[in-house]
Parts: C-alpha cells; sequence; structure tokens
C-alpha cells in the first residue's frame, strides 16, 4: 500500500514529500521509495517562518497552554464522570472543540495567499492519554478548509435533533452573543439557515457586574432587571444599527457588545436597572428582529425553542413571547436536551459522526462548498 | 452508546462537559443528556488566555501560516504524484509532521502546572480536502502526553526498518544536526537507544555561505571543503565540552551550532576552506566520539547506516570511515530507502500504523511511559 509522508524541518528548506511502499507486518514493513521530492518554502513564507518559531513568549504560551487545557479538559472529564458516578471507560469517544484563540471567517492574504483560518487549543493527545478514551476534536478546521466560516456548527445539530415534519421551528442559543438556526416544516438541509440575532447574555453580564461591584457576574433570575423599567427609544435606537438588518450568514464577535457598547448605554443616563431591564428586553427584540426580517418571508414558525443561559432569564423569555406572539416558546429540555449542556452535547455528537466518518458540517448555515467529516480522530489505545 | 462533548466558550467561564446518550441513525439520533458539568478555568488559566486570545499579530500570524501550510503541503504532494506519475488517489493516508515552531521537552511551570509542549503547524483539514486523501499529523504530541519528549521518532523506524538478528548496527542521520540510533544485534524495543551527536550539516553549511558570499547554500560534494586542510587542535578543543560527554538521551539544539559558533571558529582565523575541511571532519569526530562513549560499551557495531544531506558530503563519509575504522559504512540506499527521504518515508509509516491503532513510538529512546498510537486521523471523505 502507498503511504506519502511530509516533512519540512527546522533549517527551513522547503517540504520533502516521500511517496513510499509499505508492504508486510508494521513490525517489520518491506519499504521501497517510490517517489520523492523538496519542494523549496516561498521566500515570504521562509521568512514568516523564521518570525514565528523565535521562541519569544507569545508562541511559546500557546504551545503551553495547549497542552495545559489538555490537561484541565481531562481533568474536567473525569470530575464528570466521578460526579455522575460513571465509569470512564464508558464513554465511547471525546468530542472536544477546545479553545478559540483566533477566528477568521473571511480570507485575508498571508504570504499573498488568500488565507481564512481558525486556532482552537487544548492538546487531543493528552485528552486521550489521561482519559484512555478517543478523542475528536479541531471541528472547525474542516469546515473552512471546505469553503465555509467554520460556523455555526450548532446548525447540524438542531437539524438533526430538532427539526419537525409538521412544526415550522426556530432554535435560539442565548449565550454570551444569541444566534438562532431557522428549521422550516420538513426541512431538507438546504433550507436551514442560521445567524446571530445581537448579544445574548454578554450585555446584561457587564451591567450586573457594574451594578454590584464585581459581587455578581450575571443577573439571578434577572432580579436586578426586574427593579428597573424598559427604554423603548433606546432599544428603537439601538436597533437602527444597519447590522440588525444586513441578511444572513452575519456574525456578531465580542467587541460589538464590549466595553464601547456599554459606555454607549451610560452617556444614556438611565439608572443601571432601568439598562439592564431595558437590555433584557433588547435581547429578546433582536432575536423578534432577525425572525420578522428573515425567518417570517420564508414561515412562520409555531415553535422557538431556547437554550443557553439566557433561558434562565425570566424577563428575556417574557419579552421574547410578547414580541413573538404568535410562537410557542420552549427550551430544548423538551427535547431531552439541558439547555445548558446543548453546547457541550453537539461536539458528543460531533464525535460520534466523526468515528462513523459521517459529514456534520451544514453548508447552507456555513457556507462551505459541500458537507466534510468534521475534526480529528486522536485513538486512546492500540489495537 | 455514551459521548463526552467538551466546549469552552469565548466567555471564558470554564469547561463544561456533557455526557450523552447518543442512539439511532446519526441524521436523526436520539440524545439524553446524561451528566453535565461545568469546571471553571482556574483563574491564572483564564488571564493566560485572555492574554494569549487577543488577536495581536502573533496569534493570528500562527493560526494564518497553519492554514497556509497546509495548502502548500497539499501543492507539495500533489506535484510529487504528478512528478511521478502517480494517481494521487493511490495513496491510502498522508503522514504529515507538521513545522515545528515550538519545542520544549521537559516540563516548565506554566500557571502552575509542569508542561512540556511541543507546537506543529499545518493544517491536515484542508491537506485532507485539498488532496482527498486522509492525513494523520501531530505525531509528537502523544509521546510527550506519555512522558516522552517527543523526540527522537526516528528510533521506530530505524528499529522496525533497519535491524538485524546477526549484526550490530548504528543508523546516523546527518541533517543540520547529527544523531544515532543504536540497534545491538537481535534487538528488542528496550534496548535500542538513540541520541544526538553533534552537528550534521549546519556547521558546513555556513561557512559555505560565507565563503560564497551567500551564493551557495552548502558545500555540494565538499568541493569548497576539499581545498581546505584538518586542523586536530581546533578539534580537539570543540570535543572538550562537556556535551559531548554527556550520556544520552540528549538533544542538541540549533542555537548550539548557531552564530555564536561561527564567531567562535572564526576567532581561530583559521581560512575559511580550512575551517570547512576542519568541520567535515568534526562531525564525523562527533559521530566516533559518542559510538565509542555510549554504543562500544554495549556491543561494537559491524555497520553504520548513514542517511540525510551529509552522506552526499565525500569529507565527512571519509572520515567516518577513518574514525570508526572497524565498522562498514553504508547508506540506507542499500535498504531501498533513499538517503533525502528517509525523514520524510518515516512518517509515512508513521500514518500506516496510526490507520492500525498501532503503537509508533520507542519508549526507550523517547522517554515514554508506555508506547502509545501516534497521530490524529483526519479522514478525506465521508463513508
Amino acid at each position: 500500500m502507498l503511504f506519502a509522508g511530509i516533512m519540512s524541518g527546522t533549517s527551513l528548506d522547503g517540504v520533502d514529500v516521500a511517496i513510499a511502499d509499505i508492504a508486510g507486518n508494521l513490525t517489520s514493513p518491506r519499504i521501497r521509495t517510490v517517489a520523492f521530492r523538496t519542494q523549496a518554502w516561498p521566500r515570504a513564507v521562509r521568512d514568516a517562518l523564521l518570525a514565528v518559531s523565535n521562541c519569544d513568549t507569545h508562541t511559546a504560551q500557546i504551545s503551553r497552554l495547549n497542552v495545559l487545557l489538555g490537561e484541565l479538559y481531562a481533568d474536567a472529564v473525569r470530575e464528570t464522570c466521578l460526579q455522575a458516578k460513571l465509569d470512564i471507560r464508558t464513554l465511547r469517544a471525546i468530542g472536544c472543540h477546545g479553545q478559540t484563540i483566533f477566528h477568521e471567517g473571511r480570507a485575508t492574504k498571508v504570504c499573498g495567499w488568500p488565507i481564512a483560518s481558525t486556532l482552537q487549543i487544548g492538546d487531543a493527545a493528552v485528552l486521550a492519554e489521561r482519559t484512555g478514551i478517543s478523542v475528536v476534536n479541531n471541528f472547525r478546521a474542516r469546515d473552512m478548509a471546505a469553503g465555509g466560516q467554520g460556523a455555526p456548527l450548532a446548525s447540524y445539530f438542531d437539524y438533526s435533533v430538532l427539526r419537525s415534519k409538521k412544526h415550522g421551528r426556530v432554535v435560539l442559543n442565548l449565550g454570551g452573543i444569541g444566534n438562532i438556526t431557522a428549521l422550516p416544516p420538513a426541512a431538507t438541509p438546504d433550507q436551514i439557515f442560521a445567524c446571530d440575532t445581537g448579544p445574548g447574555n454578554m450585555v446584561i453580564d457587564q451591567l450586573a457586574q457594574l451594578a454590584t461591584k464585581g459581587k455578581q457576574t450575571y443577573d439571578r433570575g434577572a432580579r436586578l432587571s426586574l427593579t428597573g423599567k424598559r427604554n423603548d427609544d433606546l432599544i428603537r435606537e439601538l436597533l437602527r444599527e444597519p447590522w440588525y438588518r444586513t441578511a444572513p450568514p452575519k456574525t456578531a464577535g465580542r467587541e460589538q457588545y464590549g466595553a464601547e457598547f456599554i459606555a454607549r448605554l451610560r452617556r444614556t443616563k438611565l439608572s443601571l436597572p432601568d439598562l439592564m431591564h431595558t437590555m433584557c428586553a433588547f435581547t429578546a427584540a433582536t432575536v423578534a428582529e432577525a425572525v420578522g426580517r428573515f425567518v417570517h418571508p420564508v414561515f412562520f414558525p409555531d415553535e422557538l425553542i431556547a437554550s443557553g443561559g439566557g433561558v434562565h432569564n425570566p424577563l428575556i423569555m417574557r419579552y421574547l413571547a410578547e414580541f413573538l406572539p404568535t410562537t410557542r416558546i420552549t427550551t430544548t429540555a423538551e427535547f431531552g436536551v439541558d439547555p445548558d449542556a446543548k453546547e457541550a452535547i453537539f461536539f458528543a455528537l460531533f464525535a460520534a459522526c466523526t468515528l462513523k466518518q459521517q459529514a456534520a458540517n451544514l453548508p447552507a448555515a456555513t457556507g462551505a462548498s459541500r458537507p466534510v467529516v468534521l475534526g480529528q480522530l486522536t485513538f486512546a489505545a492500540a489495537r
């Protein structure tokens, strides 16, 4: 059987490629060189590699954190099993998203090549070695390699688990950012669409920290927000941003709702409770805006299925019902999926897909040219 | 079947772990949440992640180069097949070492944890997508996860391909750095040992560039070196460094033979041709020193099997024969392995091992606690 091997050394000469015919038992294989070729690095790439390979603090830190996160992920899995009184060996595989330290869905020129990229750390080798369980990780890269944005990956889960023959549905996740997946009744994969809607909890969380001088990281049960009142002028003014009218696919970055956004809110001179209450309404309003503008032209959703931390904010949930009066508001719990666990669960599903060599991206949602098998498999043990 | 999923988001709340029971067809699975838990990041880790995730040039550059290298690796494989008139679809898999941008075999404290790490870039997802061939990459990480130094990986290849029942052998690779694997007659895996010996070609290459004002990157056929003469005082002086007497395992870094080493040579006032000739002899002398000091106490090698660019330097080869008079000097070509292709070929072998879920590290060589399956598998296509 033929195998290609690639080596590019620290001498930075270029890329060595060998094609070898490998036969026999792999502990005593017969090997024949079928082809060999060295391809020099383009000059600009060589220079960039030299620069990035210099052992300055930053690259070292990425490398070390990658391994450290593997250790911490392993700890987290072990602890989870322990608390659930589950023998870790009953796990067939672990799907690990990793920690994104860079994501750029649109291509920029790098040494002359158009490059879109994403970088997650959290070493699968350490995770597999510590847990004794096979790991699948690095899910976004392949979708991007196929021309997608590497996000949203949730759509595949929403499609495969939450679609209905009879009902039109909108699946809403309220994490830091809010996003929806639209599932027309009896949808086929190419009819799915998804987009970010605006803030999820991150604005309310920041205001809660300000209001409690850092004592609370979020507004538990919307208690503080409930002491304020809604300011519709502010909601209307914020919704005037062209971003909310931009057609999907679109993503909202954390920077969009960071310190600058908070400063803008505070310039209104509204009290913190009023701002918080208004932001609960604003989160619901941006969801209603996206549903009205992008979903209604296609179908009227019978149900909105929410997940993420936002489902625990009764004020957001109340405003969702108020702003989408013809849609029943529920959560993924109704479908056996803990609303807090949903994101982690879809990486479990992705791991299952990868083990079965099954594609798990929805090109209609990510923009990829085709469905591809996501992730990389790290084997727990020798066969 | 149970699967674990792990998610840790940009909000840096911590690590979400879900255990899900996944049943049925994976396009319409039945899913039940069995366990869910959030483990907060330790404060120091969260801070470090915040710092490293800031989109400053360096992290972005690593992420982009990772993808760019995937593209370039794919180009290199395609070109190799084209030139060899080989249909790329006949490849069963690609084993890709990637480009190391950081390697630290010994643990340092990171946020309080002892961490050894290695970081290779060159995206397997891009490589698999562009070639249509499954890829195995990231070979060193697992050996390190099992307590090894992630190097030398060559030993497994040397052991499985080049060992002999009758003959004691030393396998020598002369890349930028020189290294040997010692294979006693009828060796078992635990009897193998390996170490770096000193410079391979990198010192001679640097001197050749100086001598030709950058026109040549190496001394082709040792032509320039052959015009100089050997200086034994310098060889003796250089060999006095304690590093050469340090017992294996040990590695030599590029920094050991970089600008500072060259400056030291030039302070001798010897002519460049004399220095080059002397360095050819020195490369051979460091090999002979390592063989005499570390191999001879165990066995007397009948054969030294060389590979790497150094085999094309007749002066190094002549001095190897002179300094190891009782050992027959040959190259891997005698065993069907192109001496220039050897490193790339062992990543082809490693890919084959990973596909068969077979361990491919030699704990005796790397220091790992046990043999482990190396690498991560990226599937070319859906089944």
